[in-house]
């Protein structure tokens, strides 16, 4: 670019800023005009105000958001479970011996019941083979590819298409208010790296999710990363405030979850000094999405439904708050 | 603020563009007009014009700083060592016991040789002992407080002053390239995190650090995280790669060290695709500063010195290129 296409550019974001409205709320278009919404403009109005008394500097402008369920549809299984099943079919074919061995053999049928009996052992064995023994690019290569093939059984449309219009919203009106958004997820980090910077507008190095151990090594010449088959965090209820202090090294003010494996973030979150927000997604539109909360095994909302009140989370009723779910089909 | 001067603030900042030159050196006035310094703007210049065939997007503009000899001074020993044998102290009043107990005997008596051989098991002890036990709040404040009062035995002036100005003016002039800049140090990331953003303007979510495990808790009420007497990273070596990898997700394009320690960060970073650059820090003013590199225990440069050339990395020698060391104080 010209630098004087820069100072043209320069010119015009100055008079826009100039002749537009102190606060505005066009942002959020697919918001009701709800309880929820209400509130959550109103804390950022409040927050944001040099003359309020509750202002909070830009660099305190932490907002964390779970990602399965609150950012994307999490039914019927979470994308990154599909993503290794389907990975299963792939070294299938490389080593034909897997379909006789459990979990693999339920995996290749579809058999989700014998899966979930194999437990816990059984799913991190799955995990292991699927996600481990690559470099960290080529891992990343494996989940774009998939991701760019790959389509949501019941929306016929590619998962980074099943992601809540609303929630997009929210997260660049977040970003205008100067606020920096993180995600903080159970599913694994590098399973989100790959796409979530130009889905969601958030890079690389504000994602904080469940990881596997790498290890650095000089592979014929390259300087590379292998990912190793042993767990490094669980990013996943009271392991999503030590994923944050990690990470991020300080205390955000606002948390945005789904289900009780965001309980312990909206506590940690909405428990600091100061003015601090929590809010929970609530799937209650069977109809548009899914409709599930105490009773489902994904995404199991009980807990943080019942203390909401008490530590005053907002509920957003996806029914009825939200006039969209989805984006626009890209394609 | 009221919006008033909000515009007005908006106004002289895009004047102040319109009429400013394209590119300005000003920034770096610590900085003799060396090779090392021509190295150094010559690349900013390639990757930050939009019409180079080097142009590397900002979102891409990473660039990682090792700490301890690299910022700021890490003789006659490591910072933190000089924490960790005052809180000893502190810790002795309270248990007396400590006082005729290694490796805390040879810590009391500033008998460094004793301590040293107390081998990486007495060192680690020390550690934990002085740095676990609390509350990730607390020891913010432990550090924060010891740092207040703490000044260098050589330069008697705060640690928090002994800090390279050239490299303040670069971490500044990076930033102003639409750089994110991020520190890699092997000291520990809750050592750093109270003071590094007042002192460097990186904020807590931007340093990669060692680290030790923490535990989320509920107490008395307060949700709380408490340090654990438990490795979880060591970000040095073979360490900086994993760190970088784990905590910022894909590899800068920049990297700034001073020893050994820091040679698998430079070469990871320095053997990617695309434009890189790799500095090292050279200790070479023992009148402003110290001379030091081969035979040092502290910062040993030795290796990452005869490989400097074969990987490009841009020496900096302190003395010759460096035309102040130390920021004015400021009291």
């Amino acid at each position: 670019m010209k630098p004087q296409a820069i100072k043209f550019i320069v010119l015009i974001a100055a008079v826009n800023i100039l002749f537009s409205p102190p606060y505005s709320h066009a942002q959020l278009p697919s918001w009701n005009d709800s309880l929820s919404k209400r509130a959550l403009v109103a804390f950022v109005e409040r927050v944001t105000n040099f003359e309020s008394p509750d202002f909070v500097p830009p660099k305190e402008r932490i907002a964390v958001f779970d990602n399965d369920g609150a950012l994307w549809s999490e039914q019927p299984m979470y994308v990154q479970l599909a993503f290794a099943l389907d990975r299963v079919k792939v070294l299938a074919e490389q080593n034909p011996e897997l379909r006789e061995k459990q979990p693999f053999k339920a995996a290749l049928e579809g058999d989700l019941k014998t899966l979930a009996e194999s437990g816990e052992r059984g799913l991190m064995e799955l995990i292991m083979a699927t996600h481990a023994g690559m470099t960290t690019e080529e891992f990343a290569v494996i989940v774009s590819d998939w991701l760019a093939t790959a389509t949501h059984p019941k929306y016929q449309r590619p998962y980074t298409e099943c992601v809540y219009q609303p929630m997009l919203e929210l997260l660049a009106y977040l970003r205008e208010n100067d606020f920096k958004t993180f995600i903080v997820s159970g599913g694994g980090v590098e399973f989100m790296r790959p796409w979530v910077e130009e889905v969601y507008g958030i890079p690389p190095e504000q994602i904080v999710g469940s990881s596997i151990k790498v290890k650095y090594e000089v592979r014929d010449g390259q300087s590379v990363l292998i990912r190793l088959p042993e767990i490094d965090l669980i990013d996943d209820k009271a392991g999503k405030p030590v994923g944050i202090h990690k990470y991020i090294g300080r205390r955000p003010i606002m948390a945005f979850g789904n289900s009780d494996g965001d309980y312990e973030m909206l506590e940690y979150v909405t428990s600091g000094l100061g003015p601090r927000f929590g809010m929970i997604i609530h799937h209650t539109d069977a109809e548009r999405e899914s409709a599930y909360d105490r009773q489902s095994h994904i995404g199991r909302l009980d807990k943080a439904l019942d203390d909401a009140e008490k530590y005053g989370w907002v509920i957003v009723d996806m029914k009825n708050d939200w006039n969209r779910i989805f984006p626009e089909a890209a394609r």
